[in-house]
């Protein structure tokens, strides 16, 4: 049998042993061998440091979207592929589209929020400039840039190609080489799902490494760059985190536990409601997708005394349709576990959940398998344990990682936030209710103590995907026992990869460092009006000053007249001066952004092709009939597109009177084409 | 000699034994006594979660931003008696004004900070609403709610005054009571503080608790919801990160640690510069000012191995000026260190640090005092040290906490980068330059490695709060060696507080509990014009709607002709239809805005009292002349201000054409008033 190769410093190395066999959860028999013998961790470190990290940090953040989509495209293509090799972990078919569709969506996910909210540039320029001096001298602005170490991912049996694409996407999109470590039970679905990855080329040589078999001396190799992102038990995470060279290096620790998640029904949810309905159905999906063994599943079912009894006889009736047996047989609708020992340690963790709790539906040590041995896979029932104590300890803090949930009674929304609570810190929990105020009460309740909350009703019922799914934008984490830590939750994800600095500095000297212009700064007004420059002409200060033109009381009344807008602040002198913000008639606001339109514009056709939306506008100084209006136009950032004739251009915008205050300011927001190849 | 008291569980508490004596830096006598012992740690966090807590939660961001500004206003009228006390920790008056006027000035930044970027609500939220269904009927938003645990505060000697409110002004703005440990060595300024901030009955009680001396049992009585926030050395944030309450909760911890911070002089700032002469005058000031004792001071002084005699000789011109001795004694330059101990310290540290340089200016072990008693205090002369050789360890690995700095030589930008990096995670660095390609080089080069860089040069120097200065709109904190943490930048720091959720749910039911009006929420048409209603009566989803209304070409001419925007695409059908966006003629986005708002107002005095401004317009769809406009206003998020007779009201508006397409978006961002007293 195949040993697993692992892929470092630019080439796959076979271990220097035979390794441990890796067996097919539903057979028994050998899948591979796996071991990192002889693997050289530190050089693998260091390659990612030396070349992985050198040729990402050159990348900006669109191509390096582009080259997560050509991946996940690429990928996409061969998921059949994933899925043999998926059943071979116990995973149906829907199962194994949990992990390889939902692993390739991150990907994507993550390429389209790299196009769409990150800037063409190889940093990130975080928040407003913060003004640090009155003069206007001094100002700071933060910067987040990539980590200059490599991103150290360890992951969990469950999911061998959702969670290493889950680690890698925002990794990769930030600038930040990744070093993979699956668990091992599962870790030749992940090692094919990189030979494909390597294989494909798309990614350039560094970024992405990958360790079978035991991590050994990994860590001990890690310096104060480097990044990890752990998957796993609440205990490993606790044995990790206090690592020498994690402690001692300050290292950016995120731990991402299975947590004892619960889903709450509302009181307005009797049976016969679409809501009772959902919760029911819901509960049974996540006892059974993965056979459970989701670190997000539901093992706390928090219902209204009222309705234990409709919510157990209801949940028990569809888990009696559920077929258990052979994943790759399509009538089957739950796998295996992971293995033989998973399975032991979820028999362990029942008994001590059934002193608190009798079975209502499943016996653990029985159960009826379809097309499979049932001694030599690892089958089990899903059980529905009752408690109908639910102040007793063992459902709350015992966690029996398998397809099993503990249903509990509740009084009010009072008792189901601190029931809720008690799991010490969730992935996510869910409330199924379409009362709005005992929605309230349950997200603002449980919120702290959880990284994600689904309110499910007949609202969201056909779209909503669901309690057990993480999604790419949405944070993936929670607090205490879930690891205290924050995964994907869109360019938040990215940012976790990157160092956020603080830089203080004069106007034009931050100007010149992130190339947006800041007030403060120079402008340039030059004889060529600055929108007969095609995009790269085109420099940040740039500017065009227009005017000044009077406005009068004739071109109120007007523009009133012409727009319809007779708001009495503009027309009536005596009602105006009763506003508390205006000392008599008013122009319109809009009649000042279109006067100042007229006077930066540069009529003939040119490089500028559209003015496609304003940002920020605030009007400051009332305009008075008399006033007089003068514009001056700036270019303050230019950000040219990836792969099209033309970039966008932001123009600060500043409209002052005849005493040089300014009666409105934003940004004018302009399409700009680029020189055409001929000129 | 009185032993300070702690302030816990609602009173001041003596020890139960007599303590250790603290004594005076200037003349060696007992200023305090300090012990904890038979304070209860585990009632003191109790305290602060049910009673601090739940008050502190009960109050909006803008409330609790009200009393932080009450407070800063209180302590600034007791600042003299701070200074006092604060001499006989060794500091001058300027030192004591860096400390309590720095503190004091930290609370007025989160108090405008928090009137000015927070809503005045009890939660935030956090982003934009995420589409997670192509329907519209499944959304996500991330709300950030408080921490429902204590933020325990272990401060450093240094800073007493500061220290304690830079931690205290961010996590009381989130809704989270503070806890403060003190360093012993200068707890009696810290008490005071403390007593000072209780007797003023600003704060809700609850919200502020202080231990003096050893913290004993505290951090094993943390849970999930706590959050440590600590300054001191590096060896001591190792032990408080491997602490097993903090490791076993997942407990957030954030450590700030003293650094191996660089100051970097620019090749182009010869002798006779201006940037010469800041890069020295800031230098002698970050060794001497508080004797050096600032986790941010400089070093190590790199400059071009051309330059290191100059820079050495002026260095050395300028503290050969600095007057050493009794703090109070307005002639005294720099005063003494906090302690004998720490001054046996910094010596050891020395005779490290002498392996790699020559002193070029100052003794250790010999220093003229004014006014005090050389032997009783713990005075030290400020040390330059010189090493040629920048690539010995200890410059970079061995920190004197004192008045000492290495200067070192560098051959390009390249080796500065690297150099400024072995000191493997810095708070701070500065790099004294007017070359804007050379700092461009030493910023992205080092930014990875520090919270944050100054670029000093004559730009901004009049304003320059210079190197050392941490400042609450910015980060502070460092990687690696600095501790991996963060501190402040503005809201980050407020937000560091509180627990991110995501939660997902239709938009009716997020808008239900956001209570801004998400985009696919029924709107609410009525007879009456939302524009007449009062804030208090009015709703979100309250919806005017206007038109339709014809855009003709003669609109299109009289615009362009009355504006004076005669830009192509308005006025020339063949150019128009050239542009690759537009199929012809169209109407200017102007004209739209103007045309809606002529639509959608209504003209008589009434609620609203202005439109202040426009956000996030985006012109969607071209108008052709005959395009009929149709506009939809739904209120979208109504702010009561705190103590005014308005509050703001963001109206989402949808311009539509006849086929429903949406032309334009934006939010028209109005004041209305508050119903009158009489009505």
């Amino acid at each position: 049998m195949a040993v697993l190769r692992s892929y470092v410093s630019g080439s796959w190395r076979s271990p220097e042993d035979e390794g441990a066999p890796l067996r097919d959860a539903v057979t028994g028999e050998e899948v591979a061998r796996v071991s990192s013998a002889g693997i050289d961790m530190g050089a693998a470190l260091d390659h990612g440091r030396r070349v992985g990290g050198p040729v990402l940090r050159e990348l900006t953040f669109h191509q390096r979207a582009a080259l997560l989509k050509a991946l996940a495209s690429h990928l996409r293509e061969h998921r059949e592929e994933l899925y043999g090799l998926s059943a071979r972990t116990g995973a149906t078919l829907n199962d194994s589209r949990f992990d390889v569709d939902g692993g390739i969506g991150v990907l994507f996910g993550y390429a389209s929020k790299g196009k769409r909210e990150l800037p063409n540039e190889r940093f990130l320029v975080e928040g407003q400039v913060e003004p640090l001096g009155k003069g206007g001298t001094f100002v700071g602005q933060h910067l987040c840039t990539p980590s200059r170490g490599v991103a150290v991912q360890i992951n969990a049996f469950n999911f061998p190609v959702w969670g290493p694409l889950e680690k890698l996407a925002p990794a990769f999109l930030a600038g930040v080489p990744s070093l993979i470590k699956p668990a091992s039970q599962t870790a030749y679905l992940t090692a094919r799902l990189v030979e494909l990855i390597v294989e494909s080329g798309i990614l350039p040589e560094g970024a992405v490494q990958m360790v079978c078999g035991e991590p050994r001396d990994l860590l001990d190799h890690l310096t104060e760059q480097d990044i990890v992102a752990f998957t796993g038990s609440a205990s490993t995470a606790r044995l990790l985190r206090t690592h020498p060279a994690i402690v001692g290096n300050a290292v950016r620790f995120n731990a991402e536990a299975d947590s004892l998640n619960c889903s709450i029904l509302g009181p307005d949810a009797a049976p016969g409601t679409r809501e009772f309905d959902l919760y029911v159905k819901q509960l049974v999906a996540e006892m059974t997708v993965k056979a459970g063994q989701k670190c997000t599943a539901i093992r706390r079912a928090l219902v209204p005394a009222s309705l234990v009894d409709d919510v157990a006889e209801a949940t028990r009736e569809r888990l009696s349709k559920v077929t258990v047996g052979d994943p790759s047989d399509p009538q089957v609708r739950m796998g295996a576990l992971a293995g033989l020992d998973q399975r032991e340690e979820v028999r362990r963790s029942l008994k001590a959940l059934m002193d608190a709790g009798r079975a209502v539906f499943g016996d653990p040590m029985r159960v009826e398998v379809v097309g499979a041995d049932a001694e030599r896979g690892a089958f089990m029932s899903p059980i529905l344990l009752r408690a109908d104590d639910p102040g007793r300890a063992e459902p709350h803090e015992v966690e029996a990682f398998g397809p099993v949930s503990t249903l509990m009674p509740y009084e009010d929304a009072g008792q189901a936030v601190e029931l809720a609570a008690r799991g010490r810190g969730s992935l996510v929990g869910s409330v199924v209710t379409a009362d709005r105020d005992f929605a309230r009460r349950i997200v603002f309740g449980a919120a702290p103590w959880h990284g994600r909350l689904l309110v499910l009703n007949a609202e969201d019922a056909e779209e909503s995907t669901g309690h057990g799914s993480p999604l790419p934008a949405l944070v993936h984490g929670g607090p205490g026992r879930a690891g205290g830590g924050e995964e994907m939750g869109g360019v938040r994800g990215v940012v976790h990869h990157m160092r956020r600095t603080a830089v203080q500095a004069g106007p034009a000297m931050l100007t010149g460092l992130t190339g947006r212009w800041v007030p403060g700064t120079d402008r340039t007004v030059t004889d060529e009006h600055p929108f007969r420059k095609y995009l790269e002409d085109l420099r940040v200060g740039d500017t065009a000053v227009g005017g000044p033109r009077e406005v009068t009381l004739a071109d109120v009344d007007h523009f009133a007249e012409f727009t319809g807008d007779t708001f009495y602040a503009h027309m009536d002198e005596e009602a105006a001066k009763a506003n508390p913000f205006f000392g008599g008639r008013v122009a319109h606001g809009y009649l000042v952004v279109s006067f100042a339109a007229g006077l930066f514009v540069d009529p003939d056709p040119g490089p500028v092709l559209a003015n496609y939306g304003l940002e920020n506008l605030r009007f400051l100084t009332p305009v008075n009939p008399g006033d007089e209006l003068t514009v001056t136009l700036t270019a303050k950032q230019i950000s040219p597109r990836e792969g099209a004739d033309y970039g966008e251009v932001r123009w600060d915008t500043d409209v002052t009177n005849q005493d040089g205050a300014s009666v409105a300011k934003y940004d004018v927001l302009t399409l700009v084409a680029k020189r055409p190849a001929h000129d």
